[in-house]
This record gives structure tokens, sequence and C-alpha cells, in this order.
């Protein structure tokens, strides 16, 4: 091959080999890192040149820049304490199949760009739909994220209620009505951001009220739509979540769905989170229903090791989504007969080699290593918050249906849940403190109008010690800023 | 670490620098395989288990059905003689960050979920913006795709509008007009499902007339513009495109703008393609005009060797876009101050750590690397058309400012241009024939209603060579169905 500018075959070789070192080296020394990074804002920027390189560089000196700069402004989510937010894991598996991807460098935009990449999504979407015991009326595609999927749900389900949105658009047509999206108020943010971004507008979000456990209230979604109809409203999508991202509560998907329909309502279920616990026989019983959501958003990407990104997006009805979107320019027109082009069902026409990740994660785990691992982190986050619950600093404040905790830290002297806003200030300064010493990383969330703390167990990296450190760091800390209370009279800053 | 169903840190190793090897070794014989990939539908899925596996494999497995199922059945991008489409190539640098990414797999949705990321990716706006010679005013993220990038500038340019459609959307509100998005008739189609997607719908594109160069004729973009606002409806963008799908047509950006500024209509320029040629200084009259846009969308993914996928959507006016999508719950809130939270631009919540594929291809290549490779692209391109422009059996049909050919075959006889249906078939039959040779992949549109072969320069691999191959595929085909017509009286099928 000739020079081309890039690196000949024994450059690329030799690249190649000190890369694969290089990766094997971060994953191995990664605790060496805090989880959150200690930087402040501007950090990595003042140590970053302003204007590109005029010559090309070697990648020695590419790599000790990565080590230098690079390495101690990032938080570390494949270190195997964080137990933030919902962990985003990268297996061996994942990564190699990213390495793959890459090189390959296909885009899967039409089956004739890539038929191979096309068939494997295809199939890969089977296998993780017989995993979590969908029916095969199920199928679907990876798209990048969560947010993206359910957008494009919320789409398919605009152009389904017979608006004729996708030809004459919203604006401007006396005829159309005000549309509304039924949401728990619990529900992801990105639902939210798709009734925004699809002209529904974030007016049209119906946030339902939640039971004690943070569960949507079937019987208020109910009467909702009916008092939405009466006014003349036009219902597009409910959206039951089973794994909220605040606290992993269960929608009662299978109630929702009667009531969908009942109402002719296009029913979507986020499971991004929670969807791989369904792998498990055990958890089935919380999926109940599911089987009947005209779409479902699972992403691999989160709870399945499955490095950035891979969500899974399943349906029934090909043609709604076709309906919503398709449209072939001549110059990406072709003629194989029964072929699918996957950029008809999605916005963005480039598309990446996804399905390698998931058939490379599949084969090398196999679904015996993802089930163990899914119970693994199970008994992980039950033994936390078992331990949270027996512990008198600490309270829980949610059930753990999954493998996320909320809990709260009591204040010494029995001030709790009751007590606002100090309350909340304390359990603030308690997570600021146990994420500035390093080995692990929590996050927040609010329940209930209280600040509470979460933790999630969800990296294909985290061992029983990584939570049993966060649980030491959680007593240490408390027991330091009790004490300091006991000296000083008052929180410390 | 603790066994985790993942490999072990030692396994890891092995099978790290095993993929690197097998990726060196695709690079060093992607050219075995056609470019074009030869199976028919269902042909991949039939050699794919239909369930999972249930025990984990080795990686040989897995290594040797990627050799043996997957591999015949790609279109190989990074095949040299990739000529299709635009082409999107993996370069070293891009692949070997692909690696890294994938082994960090760091989320930048918020700045402190990865700072550096966040930083990085920042500095490399400011990088290609210094490159394409755009004023500092500029700022910008990395998205997925053109079509996301070009999708998210309409929502910022429909808030932008002022009817409120983030809150209260498009729907049920009498006051809100008709609304309309300009584009030339040349525009690629990710602006009408942007339009689709946004509840513009896709009547509201207003497909300008273009010039015999397949520009927009300006003077027609003002009249529709004058038309639509007699009649009351409400211009929301222009796009003007540098560098169209179909012939790499240039729009009249400078004309372009004093007509939006003049409406006070958002300007979006879609320089997907051909952005990065903005790096050589004798091409940046093809760009006059561009500084004046409101947002400009740039492929590192298509002709600046960066793999799939990374798309740069520049702007001036941040407020703009957090102002369309911006949208924070309580579980990711953070309290840093001077931090930017990428995940308030655009509509996916998860991010991958794109800027470092532009920090490692920026410095192993080095600017003036990568303008040899853009200079080396046009000499083909031109190189090219000048051959098909000399020779009687084709005949050019645009012009050739950029890397992309559009080219007809003449039918034996002189039946050209002026013969409709016949000739269409000539051609389409000669696209065939020749991308079933295997060393090139060519792709075609039409032009003035005409089936027009089409060539495109853009790949980090292609080399002299594999442009001369096509030449000479495409007169020996062009030959071999001249004699048939010759002998057979016909045109063969």
């Amino acid at each position: 091959m000739a020079r081309t500018g890039d690196l000949s075959p024994a450059e690329f070789r030799q690249a190649s080999r000190r890369i694969a070192d290089w990766v094997a080296g971060y994953r191995e020394g990664v605790e060496a890192f805090p989880v959150l990074a200690r930087v402040s804002p501007g950090d990595t920027a003042a140590l970053l040149p302003h204007s590109p390189p005029e010559r090309p560089e070697p990648l020695e000196a590419i790599l000790a820049d990565l080590d230098r700069i690079i390495l101690p402004g990032l938080t570390h989510w494949n270190h195997p304490g964080f137990l933030a937010y919902f962990s985003s894991s990268s297996s061996a598996a994942g990564i190699l199949a990213e390495f793959v991807i890459a090189a390959l460098g296909v885009n899967a935009m039409l089956w004739r760009t890539s038929p191979a990449a096309t068939e494997l999504e295809q199939r890969m979407i089977a296998w993780l739909r017989e995993l979590v015991g969908l029916p095969e009326a199920f199928e679907g595609i990876l798209l990048d994220t969560a947010s993206t999927s359910s957008f494009t749900a919320l789409l398919a389900a605009r152009e389904a209620a017979g608006l004729g949105a996708r030809e004459r658009g919203l604006a401007g047509r006396p005829e159309v009505p005000p549309l509304a999206l039924y949401v728990s108020e619990q529900a992801h943010s990105s639902l939210e951001k798709a009734a925004m971004a699809a002209g529904l507008g974030r007016g049209s979000l119906r946030k339902i009220a939640t039971d004690d456990r943070y569960a949507m209230d079937a019987e208020a979604l109910r009467r909702q739509l009916s008092a939405d109809a009466d006014s003349g409203m036009r219902p597009v999508m409910v959206c039951a979540t089973i794994g909220t991202t605040s606290s992993n509560a269960i929608d009662p998907v299978g109630r929702i769905a009667d009531i969908c329909e009942r109402a002719g309502v296009w029913l979507h279920v986020d499971a991004a989170y929670a969807g791989p616990a369904a792998l498990l026989p055990e958890l089935r019983g919380h999926f109940e229903g599911w089987e009947r959501a005209d779409s479902i958003v699972i992403n691999p990407h989160k709870w399945m090791a499955t490095p950035m990104d891979c969500s899974a997006l399943l349906y029934r009805d090909r043609p709604a989504f076709r309906a919503s979107l398709a449209l072939t320019p001549e110059y990406l027109s072709s003629d194989e007969q029964g072929a699918l082009d996957l950029m008809d069902i999605g916005l963005p026409l480039g598309r990446r080699f996804r399905g390698l990740k998931l058939w490379f994660l599949f084969r090398q785990m196999g679904a015996e290593g993802l089930r163990a691992m899914l119970r693994r982190h199970l008994g992980l986050a039950t033994g936390f918050a078992e331990r949270i619950g027996q512990n008198e600093r600490f309270e829980l404040v949610a059930p753990v249906p999954f493998s996320t905790v909320c809990f709260r830290a009591r204040m010494p002297g029995g001030a709790g849940m009751e007590d606002g806003g100090l309350a909340d200030e304390w359990n603030r300064e308690l997570l600021t403190r146990v994420n500035r010493r390093g080995p692990v990383f929590l996050s927040h969330t609010v329940l209930g109008g209280r600040y509470t703390l979460r933790l999630a167990v969800g990296s294909v990296h985290t061992a029983s010690r990584n939570v049993d450190e966060a649980y030491r760091l959680l007593c240490e800390e408390h027991d330091a800023m009790a004490a300091a209370l006991d000296v000083g009279g008052e929180m410390s800053a």
C-alpha cells in the first residue's frame, strides 16, 4: 500500500500492539486513580495547546500526554468503585469488539453498504429478545442511547396517532389537537427531551403521580387519559418504566398495558437500565406485561458490560417506524430484493457496527456468564441495603428490586427524614466527602422531596470489596462529621 | 482484581495483542476482498446460530467466525477501492483512539462525569475551527452524524424563531403559523428527515431551484422567502450546502447569508463532506460566507480519516442551543462552577469520548499530513475527471470543485445525455458490472433527471492505482457491453 500520510503497515502493526499493551495496562492500573476526577473546570484545557500541531507527532508523544493530561482529568467509568448514576462498563469483549469495529469502519445505513453488519445486528436483537423472554413478534435495532431510542419510539407513536405529522408537521394546523405524552413523575428526563424535540413540547408531558414505592399510579393514569380525552387532547404515547433512574421503581406495566389497549395509545417501556435483569428467571416477574408494549428500550451499555454506545430499541411494528422516518434519496437507492435498510428506522444515516459488540459479548461471556454477573450485582446491592438498613446512621428510602440502593444518612441526634434542609445538607456533605476519598463514586437523587444518596451496582468490574469500601467510607465520614459537630457545634463546610 | 465473568488481566493482555494483530492483518489484507459485498439478503443470517451461546467461547472461536461469516458479508469501507457515496475511512490514529475510547468508556454527558473528555472535545472543536479558518466566535460539539447535527441545529433554529416550541410544542396552537425550512433541491435528505422529526413536517421543505452547476439559486430563495412571508408562513431555517452529496455543488453562501440576515432567518451550512477542504488555502474561496452562518456541520468521519462516528456541529450562540434542549433532572445535577455540561446541547444523554479520536488524528497526521491527503484526493479526482472528459465513451455532467466526479457513459452510436431511459439503463448496467469486478466500488445519483455515475475520492487509503483501476474497469466493461450490443443487438441483462 502506498504511503498516504497514514502509518505504514509495519508501523501500524507495531502501534497496534503498543496500544494493546497500553489498554491492558490501563485496565490493570485503573484503581490507582480516584474514580471521580479531582480537577477543576479549565484544568485540562490549560494543559492543551491552543493550536493543532503542524507536523506529525510520534505515538509515544501522544500516549505520554494521554497519561499526563487526560487520565488525571477523567472520571473513571471502568474503575470498579464506580457506583454512581448507572454504570457503563467495558467488558473485555466489548473493548476488543470496538477495536475491530473501528478497523472495519463499516456503515450499516443500507443493507448493501454492509450486509453482514445489518444481519448480525438483527440477529443480536433476536438473541437479546430471546434472553429476556420477549416474544418473537419483537424485532429491533441498535441505536446510540436510550434518549435516541425513546425519541425514535415517540416519532413512531406520533405517526401512528394518525396526525400525518411526518408530511404535514404539527404547526399551523387547526385540526391537530394538543398532544400528550404520559410518564410517571419518576420517568427519565429523556422522555421530556424527546417531547421537546418532536414538537410536542415539554408541556405535553403528563407526569402521573407515583405510589409509595415510586411506581406509577395506574389509576391516576387512567383518570388523566380520560380527562384529557374529554378536553380534546390527543394522547400520543404512554411510557412505563421498569427500573426508574432514581430508585429502580417498577411501573405496573400489565395494568398500564390494559389502559393503553382500551385507549388505543402506544405503550413504550423504558427498561434501559433494568432490561438485562430479565435474563434471570427469578426476576422475570418484574417485567410482567412488557411483552404487550409497542416498543421497549434496553441498553446493553448500561447493565450489560457493553461499552458506550449501544441501546436496543425493540418493537413489533416495523412499518410504523418506517412510516415515521423512512426516506430514500436517489444517491442511496439500491435494488436488492428483501433487504432491510436500517437507516429507515431512526434519524442518523450513518450507523456504526454495534452488533459486533453484542456478538463478542454474548459469545465471550455466554448467557451463563451474563446471568452470573447480574446475580452478583443483585447480591452486592441487596447486601449493601441490608447493612444500611441495620445501621442506625442510615435509613433506606426505597425498595431495592434491582441493583440500585437509595438511602439517607441520619443526622446525629435522630434528625432524619423529617428534618428537611439541614438533613439534606448533611447528606450532600457526606456524599462530597465520600467521593473525595477516591476509591468509590456514588451519586444522588431526590426522592419525596429529599436529597437521597444512591449506590448503583452495575459494572462488570465491581466486586464485593468495592461495595464494602463504599460502606466503610460512608460510616467513617459520617462519624467524622458527627465528631466535628460535637466539637464545633455545627457542620463543617 | 477478582474474577467477574470477564477476562482476567493476563487473559486480557493476551487477547488484546491477539486482536491488535488481527486488526493489523485485516488492514494489510483487505484488498483480497471485493469492496462491495457479494452476498444476497439472508446469506449471513443463515450462518448465524438462532440462539445465543449458553457457555463462554474462546476468542479464537469468535475470530474464526469473524473471518468465516462476517468478513465475506461486508462491504469494505476501508478498502482503498471504496469510491462510492462519501467514504468514511479509518486512519491508524482513528482506530487506535477508538480502542482507547472503549477501554476508558467514559461518558461525557456532564463535565464532572469526565472533565478531560469535555475539555478535550471543546479544544478539538477549536483546533478544527482554526484549521478551517472560521472565526473564534464559533464553538461546538461532536455528535454522531450530520443527520443529528443538522437536526440539532434545526431545533435551535426552531426555538430561536420565538415560537416557544420547547415548552408548548407546535400542535394545537392556532397562533403558530405554518413553518418553512429552505434548502436547495440538491440538499441532503437528512434535512428533510430533520424537518419530519422536529414536527415541521416534510411539507415544510422549500426546495429551492438550482442553477446549471446544481447550486442554489439565491434569487429564487429570496423570492420564496418573500412569498412565504406574504402568505403568513414562518421561516425557521435556511440550509446552504457546500459540497452537495450528489455532485459537490456549492451554494452561494455569501448571497444566502445576505438574504438570511435581511429576513432574520437562521442560516445553517451543511459542509459535512467538504468542510475539511477548508484546510487548504487554495480552496478557501469555496467557503466564502460560511463564517456568517449560525451553525455549520463538518464531518471528520467523512473526508478526514476519522472512523464513524464523528460529526462536528459548530455554532456561535450556545444559549440558543441550550434553550432548545437543556434539561437537568435532579439525579444529574452537579454544582461545579463554570463547567459546561455537553448533554445540554443535543438529544442523546450518553456521549462517547469522540474528542480523543480527533486528538490522535491531528497529532498523528499533523495539519500538514491532513492537507497532503486532501490535495492528493483532489488531484486524483481532477485527474480522473480529465480522463473521463477526454474519453469519448464518457461525459462529465457536473463541475468537480472537490473530490467527487459525476459522469455518464455514452451509449455506442452517440446516444448520451439526450437519450433518456435507455441511456440510464446503460449506465446502471455499467455500474453493476464494474462493481461486480471487485477492486472498486462506485455509486450513482440522479442529476438533471438522468442516472449518473459517481466516483468520490475521500479515503485515507485510496491511492492513484485505485482510481486508475476504476477508470480501466469502466472502459473495459463499457467496451464489453458495446461488443455484446454489436453481437446481440441489445443490451445484456
